[in-house]
């Protein structure tokens, strides 16, 4: 589970359901995870597939989301999830308003 | 995967890691989930579990979101929550600004 700082910040949410074509999922996927944490204002991300997938990415600012979004690499992937691996996706784009959290 | 209005509307995210003790884990969350779908201004839920857990429920306003929070029986689960089924949890309260989707 990551840890982010005190909001405000933003959140991307990704709820996706998978096609059975996996080419190039795994390796651009990982790809794209080593790039999203060079960028500026990345935060962290959170996910997890058991059917459904969810990712939830962490980013700063709208600023840091949008130059993400428009990386090539990001974009190439893209046009592959549409074509390829994905059934069905959306991306929610959300202002972190407050946070708490609980640890034993 | 849940269809959600046009956006602004509340996303309540939920990332948790589990203990071994699922003791009313079910039945209890069970029941949350259907007063959850009673309450005015509760728009979906999607949840997965893989080790890690995120759930994300959907909500009109922050309103809504309060008075759910405010439910008895949820504020007794949240307890039996950190006595028993969780070793962490965080909690973020975030207002989706934009949504757009994929779908074959």
């Amino acid at each position: 589970m990551v840890q982010t700082p005190q909001p405000p910040y933003y959140a991307v949410i990704f709820t996706s359901l998978r096609t059975d074509n996996s080419e190039g999922y795994n390796e651009i996927g990982d790809k794209l995870d080593e790039i999203a944490k060079e960028y500026k204002g990345f935060l962290g991300m959170d996910s997890v597939r058991n059917g459904l997938g969810i990712s939830i990415s962490y980013w700063k600012n709208m600023e840091s989301i949008k130059a993400w979004k428009a990386n090539a690499d990001h974009i190439i992937a893209m046009q592959f999830g549409k074509e390829k691996w994905y059934k069905q996706y959306n991306v929610r784009i959300a202002l972190v308003e407050r946070e708490y959290g609980f640890e034993k």
